[in-house]
C-alpha cells in the first residue's frame, strides 16, 4: 500500500499527497483491503428465511452495540448470496461460533454448497428461524434497521432470545475463533498476553 | 444466563418462554452481555476533534463494510467520555492496532487519564487530527453516517488517507491484538488452526 511519507519532525506528519487528496480523496479498494486484511475478527454465521428457504452466511463484522436494549450489528455485501434475503428477512439467527464450530465456518463461507445439506446438523425454531445446533452460543433477533454503505448494507437488530451452549466464565481464556489475515485462529491460554 | 430447554426432538427446539415472548421479547442487559463476553474483537484506538481539543477511545466493534468506496463502521457508546466529540466531529483516526501497540489499547481504555500526556507520543496531521505514532496502521475517515442504536451511536466512515507501517502479507500470522473476555491475546503460529 502506498503509505504516508515519514513526518518529517515529531511535530507534524506530512500527509499522502494524491490528486484527490483531503475530503475529496479516497483510499482505493486494495488499499483498504490491506488495512484490514491485519484487522482480526470474531466468528459468526447468521441465518436468515424471507420465506422461501433459508440462507446462511459467515461474518466477521458482528459487533455488540448496546447491552439495554439488547443491539447488535453487521454487515452484508451485496455480493453475498444470502444479500437478497437479508433485505426482506425480518429475524435473523446469529450464532457466535468458537474454535469447535470451525467447520460451521467454513460451510457458511464456501460458496456454490448446500449450507442446509445436514452436513450440520439443523433445525427450526417454533418462530420459523433456522438454527444450528451444538454452537456456542446463538441468539434470534429483529431487524430493526438497515443502513446503506457503499456495496454492502449495515443491519441493526434486538436480541429477543438466546441460548448459549457454551460459555467463558470470567478469567477463563476459553476457546475462541478468530479470522485474521484470511486464516482461523484459536484463542486460549495460549495465547494470553495480560500481564 | 437462562438458556432455552433443551431440543425435545431433532427437529424442533422449544423456545425460551418469557412473558414477553417473540417479536415483544428481549434479552436482558445481563445475558445478552454474557454472550458477547465470549466474542472476541481486533482492537482499534480512534481519535476525534470537534475543536476542542483530542480524545480517544478504544473500540472492538471496528469493522471494514465495503472496499470500494472504501467504507468502516463502529460504535460508541453514550457512556464514553468520547461520545459528545464524536456526536459532533466531521473526521475520525482509526488506529488498527496490533500487540505491539497493547500500551496504546490500555490508554484508549483507561478512564480518568490524559490520553494525550505525551506517554503515548502523538501529532496532528496538517488536516488537523490527532493521530498516534508507530501503531501498526491508521486510516483517516470523513464520517458520512449516525444511526442511533440504543445507548450508542454507530457511525460510518469513508476511508480518505491511511498509514500502513506493520503489514501482513498473505499466509503470514503476523502478530495481531485480541480482546476475549476481558483479556488481550496475541495471535500467531501459535494460535493458527488451519488444516
Amino acid at each position: 500500500m502506498t503509505s504516508t511519507p515519514a513526518a518529517s519532525s515529531p511535530d507534524q506528519i506530512v500527509p499522502h499527497l494524491s490528486p484527490s487528496a483531503g475530503f475529496s480523496g479516497s483510499l482505493s479498494a486494495d488499499e483498504f483491503k490491506a488495512l484490514f486484511r491485519g484487522h482480526p475478527g470474531g466468528v459468526a454465521v447468521i441465518t436468515a428465511d424471507a420465506g422461501e428457504g433459508p440462507v446462511a452466511l459467515t461474518a466477521t463484522s458482528v459487533a455488540s452495540v448496546s447491552a439495554d436494549p439488547p443491539l447488535l450489528i453487521f454487515s452484508v455485501s451485496s455480493l453475498s448470496s444470502s444479500a437478497a434475503v437479508l433485505a426482506r428477512a425480518e429475524t435473523v439467527v446469529v450464532h457466535l461460533l468458537d474454535a469447535q464450530d470451525l467447520d460451521l465456518a467454513r460451510i457458511g463461507a464456501t460458496s456454490g454448497i448446500d449450507r442446509f445439506d445436514g452436513t450440520r446438523p439443523w433445525s427450526r425454531l417454533v418462530t420459523g428461524e433456522a438454527v444450528y445446533h451444538d454452537v456456542r452460543a446463538w441468539v434470534r433477533c429483529a431487524i430493526i434497521e438497515r443502513m446503506d454503505a457503499g456495496g454492502s448494507t449495515v443491519i441493526a437488530a434486538h436480541a429477543l432470545q438466546a441460548q448459549l451452549e457454551r460459555d467463558v466464565s470470567p478469567g477463563e481464556a476459553g476457546d475462541a475463533l478468530v479470522y485474521h489475515n484470511r486464516a482461523w485462529h484459536r484463542l486460549g491460554e495460549h495465547s494470553r498476553i495480560d500481564s
